[in-house]
């Protein structure tokens, strides 16, 4: 390993007490490198700005990160165990190619703003992308919703209830996703807070250039508190996998919905082929396994959660616990984000089967509409309830799914989807 | 018990299994049976709109819901064992004493929808009350921030690093509340919609006027989609748990650090005598408890998210399992909400022991001071820092705790704290 | 409120604080009241064998502690907000009454190991009857293994995979529970430890007769260490629940199965009907509430968990926090152990339908009989399964369900079930 | 990729999916690798003896097994993404080098119980590796609290409440990690019973002979119901974490403790050198990160616990979701049993403060010992316990700690620590 940036002479460190303290931090890292670099880039030109490093050095120094980035992305130079983190690394790279240059770049910063503005400036782009992904599923249930309008049971206690339609399953979904992607962009508005310059949580005496690096990083305010920069990590974190698990718990009920429709007893639904796999013993079957692995990635969000929270029961200031707050974070968004990724190809491409979702339709299904009929004629209902329950075998008599459908509308049902309402919101979100 | 709105003869109930499918569920009705009177007098009025009722009903309805309001804040009813649930409650009340006309009142309208809405105004008037509590904090971190500034020991590991002052700690908490404060509010809009109107889940044949229920009732939208209004049982409870918990971890970290400031070993804070209590063996104590208590108060907010998280992998469609999201709702916004409401004063009555902090600032503290005031000198950082390090414990010679705090410019820090940032984003959430 | 034991003059308290510190203790004390008042009695005992409190005295004591355990079971005496808590009731009564001699009875004790004694009394009663419950359920499904093998379809991905029994489906959950009797057993034993006679965390100056009391109060071992037996608070809580949690697990898979065979398209299970609900607004259903309220019993023990977990990142010691512990436990066990209590009962009662089970069999489901059939004839299995895959759809020519269960002879399968070996474990955990 | 055992001519993959399916599969199965060798090497015996292979075959196959462990240990073969899983790595060596003998090997057998077995013979090796620990950390705890017995303040509510012992501490973690290695070992005799033989969870029609297998592999019992075993998938993973988490929750106690011990205000505890690290910018800092890490390590099993207690909401019969539970499994072990590994050093290494500690002792702490003097003297306690408190701060006059601890005779604590009851269980825990 490179030198401990820390290391001061005399002291022994052990090697199996350095592995548990390294975990799989570089690794993980790897992640963040090049938001690293780019915040290292940011904090050279605040230094620049107020004197510390000459324009001549911040040039070579930027020159040199954007090598480094080069290098990174195409496998020329790869972080792995000879870096303590990423940090280290770079520090490394800087003063191994620009001697006394390198070594002033971490000038009035700290590892701990290091790794909360590149963290920062990750998670942003992970809510983009969640933000554009709840969009775009919503895209495709609103599109389908708007084309298809098949007779499809709609069940309570998974019980056949009324007459829906593949529309308002749809239009369910696309009104879903319409608010996940709200709320993406809320946790986006919430975290879009630069943290540089705020040292170990108690700033330097320095008149750091903050209003750059928050400027040139993109972010929306500066974080001011050095204090609240530390008690933002894990919270913020949390936040992002709030808005991403929002829109996760939505994604296993499609995938419930879909595990079920696809049973030989429902019916209702066939995947396209790819999304579904064989067994090793059992010749006979095809599986709805990415359909299951969907459902499940819920549970490393879940747990991602659970991690940070259990490691945030401490005082105020930076403290090692938070370390293990990375790898959560980065379990909990691979598996969400895959699992968002896949979804619009399947509902665009889900086949219902109209043959089998007619067939489903009993005619007790009707007795609602029976016992309104009622009510709007004049029977309290009550009475029109009770009345309609001792003859619910008889309420199909002379109805179709069609009719049923047409005539539900309250607003939002089958015959008055206003999906121009979930179309004008959209549009809003995407502006 | 009065009689069951689903009942049909001839079927036998068993006792134990009503009491297992009632649960605390009366009980729990309590909170919101003001919520739901509300709710069905907005509906009634919509009923009379589209003709379902008659105007002189109406009338009638709301006048008797007014009464059964004022009858349940007095005492003069009470909602029991006798009823399944506070909607059977209020329908069993306008049957009783209006006959047809109360039988009416359920027209075009589910329990689904009914706890739904009652549910939605519930937790918008806990947002409500949480954005509130989260601008009192942040008030009087704000205000303390700038009033005191006593030098303090700044800790990272628990470790004593550099001087800070509790003008710092003062303004890391208001930075940290007014961004729950935000997060508060954002949880409000995005759940500021109105479910009443979906019946079961998939509307109903009548046109109900869901403007009118919406307008009434102060919903910001109408949630369109039926389908989505069940979707949403949980996932909204979800989202203002989570508005909760971000407050609610940053009260964590204030007992935290209170918890270890009135130890003996630190002495730096005391508590107001009656946030203390003593023990039933041990004559000497004053013990924190009332600290205590609300540094434990993070855990029913993770445990009723859990719980509601654990009921949600399920199919689309209401089922009886979201039964339980009440009860958890209801305890983790109880102790969540009681202890920030004792936050404002223990904040603003906690006295400082100037004398025990300025003890515990030791020479060593200065070290990261004398390596930037190298490197602004023009020693590379890296080496000013190795300087530093092997003559830490002479780095305080001639310093005082005031002159490493005014040093100390960086945005945020001690010598530039930027309040008015803080006020001015502070000011724009009370707008 | 009675006046606080630890009260000293001259120090005010503050209304709503004490309603804070009070939380919902006094309503959960009533749950562990009379294992307190039966562990006082023991304490008594003790000081007795030691001279600390006469022979008459505690005579005297313990007539009068029997007297307010039936005052408290009669309703004669309610614990409510009068008391600090059930400690304080029990020692204001024996003042009350008996004046010096109930002012003697907290020697050597704190409300710390009090809490401990009557929380660990009132879990290793629920364990128990958790023992029993799980006991109950193997039972009932042993039996009907041993009565009744209908075929019905097995499931992978809830797909239909080969075909399968109602004997397999019991035996299965007969296993589960006898394991899960098992795991109850070993908690059990596991925390059976007298904490009584640690006081609040560091013993006594007084040579107290722990072993008398261990004896007295039923307890396997004394737990020797003060320090530790504040360290098992909340440690043994969460063992109780993760055994709990075990039983209550299986349980939400059978109800997950028995909410899926009850729907229109499996129809392989009628539930008695005291065991199904009607709805408010559709005239047509009737719902496996009960079931699907079973599947969610899990919740409430997952959140327990969380709870007390959350509350345990402490430094060792007693600390307010751990109050909590207390309604979490209560509430988790309550929703676990009631679920539990219906099933034995609804798994006795439950009736299959066979002709729906049998029409649910299709031919391709005896794909994996063909090929290792052509396994056994010497194919080697890969190439048998392509060669049965190709022809699945015929894989049933000439083949019964009959056929195919009893060719099942691997050790467990419907073949052979063994069940001689689950009632032999069963019968042993009943020794 | 190597050829799917599952698919069938004529179905195109997509990459993006078969990638999304993978997940981190083929890594983690890494760590199964060798016990699914074992594994195998036991099914083709137990083929052998019912005529399924030929004994020939048997030995080819077995002989090539070890071979590709050999290969894995050295790395000469490696597992990677050219797999599926690590099962269909083993049959397409098998049937590489050995033709149909290769062929043969997956007869009766289904990738979910070779999973199943591979997973339970990894958890007998993890909870043997536990209860290992738990004993060393019992071990040493014993040999301390056995040579030493320095005074030092105890703690409640992190207030000094009176005299304690380093004996007394270390006895406290001795008898807390007896208690976590007997929950170890009843965990490992809870899992003890063997899945091969159950194929996909409802047998096979060959009469296996799972007693070899059972045998062979050191399992204590068949794991009898097919159904069963599919349904112990998850649930005994959650059994194991459990154990961990009890002894993590202990760990984290300490490392509670050892991190305010080691601050400066309290100064108890000095830390071998081994087991703290500096900062990157500030030079005067030795920080306790080891400790911070160890607290922190509960969080990932808390996580794994979760993620897997999320994927068990589902009907009987495998599903796919289940995938998720061996990389939280791996992840929850590897972090628990890596602090664990440090304990037993940290423990044996750390040196106390004698002096610091001595100073921590104030005179108010006596008032306990004094009051309960006062009752043995004849006073009524509670009167006693309020003289006391009315005179706490004199209660140290002519009063050593040494006085304090030696009178303390109640059973387990200092003047009676009784650690040949502990010395006892520990020695029959290690039988």
């Amino acid at each position: 390993m490179t030198d401990l940036l820390w290391q001061k002479s005399g002291v022994a460190t052990d090697a199996r007490i350095m592995r548990f303290l390294a975990g799989d931090d570089v690794v993980l890292d790897r992640e963040l490198f090049l938001y690293d670099i780019e915040a290292s880039a940011a904090h050279v030109g605040g230094l620049a700005n107020i004197g510390i490093v000459s324009a001549d050095d911040a040039v070579a120094i930027r020159r040199e990160l954007a090598t480094l980035a080069d290098d990174f992305r195409s496998g020329a130079f790869v972080l792995d165990e000879r870096f303590e983190d990423g940090h280290s690394a770079i520090e490394a790279r800087l003063t191994e190619r620009l001697g006394d240059a390198g070594r002033r770049v971490h000038t009035g910063r700290s590892r701990n703003d290091q790794v909360l503005v590149a963290s920062r400036l990750w998670l942003k782009a992970r809510l983009r992308e969640l933000a554009d992904l709840d969009r775009a599923v919503a895209g495709v249930c609103l599109d389908r919703a708007g084309r298809e309008a098949l007779p499809m049971p709609g069940y309570t206690h998974i019980q056949r209830a009324v007459v829906s339609s593949t529309a308002m399953w749809f239009a369910g979904f696309a009104e879903s996703f319409i608010d996940n992607a709200l709320r993406a962009e809320q946790t986006l508005a919430l975290i879009d807070a630069n943290p540089l310059g705020t040292a170990a949580g108690y700033g330097v005496n320095l008149a750091l250039d903050r209003e750059h690096t928050t400027r040139t990083l993109g972010f929306g305010r500066m974080q001011v508190s050095p204090i609240y920069a530390q008690l933002s990590r894990g919270k913020f974190e949390i936040a992002a996998l709030d808005a991403l698990g929002a829109a996760v718990l939505d994604l296993r009920r499609i995938a419930w919905d879909l595990s079920l429709f696809t049973t030989a007893e429902f019916g209702f639904v066939s995947l396209p082929p790819e999304f579904t796999t064989g067994s090793s013993i059992m010749p006979n079957k095809r599986n709805p396994d990415v359909v299951e692995l969907m459902r499940a990635s819920y549970a490393p969000i879940a747990a991602a959660r659970t991690e940070i929270e259990q490691l945030l029961s401490l005082p105020s200031g930076y403290q090692r616990d938070l370390q293990l707050s990375k790898g959560s974070l980065l379990h909990g968004f691979r598996h969400g984000l895959d699992a968002l990724a896949l979804l619009p190809d399947l509902l665009a491409k889900l086949r219902w089967n109209e043959t089998a979702m007619r067939a489903s339709i009993e005619p007790s299904m009707y007795a609602t509409d029976v016992a309104i009929e009622a009510a709007v004629a004049g029977i309290p209902f009550r009475d029109a309830y009770r009345a309609a329950a001792d003859s619910a075998a008889e309420a199909g008599q002379g109805r179709t799914p069609e009719d049923s459908l047409a005539a539900r509308t309250s607003p939002g049902a089958a015959g008055d989807l206003r999906l121009d309402l979930l179309r004008a919101r959209l549009a809003e979100l995407e502006g």
